[in-house]
């Protein structure tokens, strides 16, 4: 379905595991690969991995979310401490630009900033990063998150589940869920609360792939229906995309074809 | 209306300039600011930055995205040419993991590659990324585009109007406006000169602004008014966005007041 010029190998689908409506779960398999070439005048990636603390990751992104917002406090949590157990390269490394991605950008709330976050750290970490992504957003998307909460948060932290790997739409859903504002301050420690519990899956999974074990990635049976007429190969092919196409076609209208 | 948390400031609105079907221009002056302080641990941003030529960006850019796609594409144009001029710190910057952004991250057509690109690119180099961004996405949402194409072209290069950040939102609409399939050879050119379209506009508001001069973002009222009820302070303030919310709901419903 999604055969892209990216290219995804390695997947291994388990018939019947079910992990949620419409969903089954696939497994990738990560052996080792070698890191992609690095163009003219650029430092290749990735950099070397060295294995996380889930959960003082989650701990990292809370505390960073709170210094930078989401993408920051995702990507901090990740590289930031690789970094501090490795060193150079990464003393060099900027990291505070990922402030960038607060709010799905600048408040635009396009991509989750800690969903950017972590694939941008994926992308320096690990020689695979594609299957990281793909179970991480398929994740955030279908499980009701947060599933990790820090010692420190002051709210219940109600979850809720964002149907989307968007901010827009993972915001609006949290504040059905739990009858409070987007401005409020309970939806401010939620995402903090949800970046630490991106970051923590986030480690599970590069651990996972580092140690050449599997990791489980989520399938949206839905979305593949959707894709089967408007994605590569379709009858239309008149479109791209992984994310749920759920998230935003609420209503497909009379002119839609019954599916 | 998005007097968020991450702040904007420094607007100034022209009355009667209008910009296209329900947009009104808006011009940001842009004053010299303090770098934000570097957390624990963290090198500061913005690095330097040297003006660009924005021809000279967008054949880099076009170049880029063949070399490593859409988002790698945009930043490597802006970064990667300022790295260029002024050599360390950005000689140590692994500009290649800037791939992971490739068809909205890895194939989910979330954020345009391009914009999540240019978007890292302004954190790094700016001093006040936010409206720059505004600018950036705006401008990208409502004009035709691409509105540079390189001599290299193969193909005519049809112009569309994404009206959205979105990548998915972005290649149904340029789909639809050419009659081309997604995974054609000329929407593959399209995303490339697209990207040049891209990185081509931000460096010249980067240089702008680099220069203390007005640089122009439009206003999208439909999406003003939609906030008004929906955004902070509304009486639902049930979600967060500054995109515009004609690109996914195109369907009210008969449920929703009448606007």
């Amino acid at each position: 379905m999604h055969d892209d010029s990216i290219g995804r190998r390695g997947w291994i689908k388990l018939v019947g595991g079910a992990a949620g409506a419409g969903a089954a779960l696939v497994v990738a398999r990560q052996a080792g690969a070698a890191p992609p070439a690095a163009g003219k005048g650029m430092q290749a990636v990735p950099w070397p991995y060295a294995p996380l603390d889930p959960d003082a990751t989650a701990e990292r992104a809370f505390k960073g979310y709170l210094e930078g917002h989401c993408m920051y406090g995702a990507f901090d949590a990740l590289a930031g401490q690789v970094a501090d157990k490795l060193g150079a390269p990464y003393t060099s490394f900027p990291t505070r630009m990922f402030t960038y991605g607060a709010g799905g950008v600048a408040g635009w709330a396009t991509l989750c900033g800690a969903l950017n976050g972590a694939a941008a750290a994926f992308q320096l970490l690990s020689a695979k990063p594609e299957p990281l992504v793909d179970a991480l957003f398929r994740q955030y998307e279908q499980a009701a998150l947060p599933d990790w909460v820090p010692a420190s948060a002051k709210f219940p932290n109600v979850k809720s589940v964002a149907g989307s790997p968007l901010c827009h739409a993972s915001i609006s859903a949290w504040c059905k869920a739990s009858g409070k504002k987007a401005y409020s301050p309970e939806r401010k420690e939620r995402c903090g609360v949800l970046t630490a519990s991106v970051a923590r899956h986030a480690a599970i999974i590069l651990n996972a792939q580092h140690a050449g074990k599997a990791f489980p990635v989520l399938e949206d049976k839905a979305t593949a229906e959707c894709a089967s007429c408007h994605e590569k190969g379709g009858t239309l092919e008149n479109t791209r995309a992984k994310m749920a196409c759920g998230g935003c076609h609420f209503n497909l209208g009379t002119k839609h074809p019954a599916i």
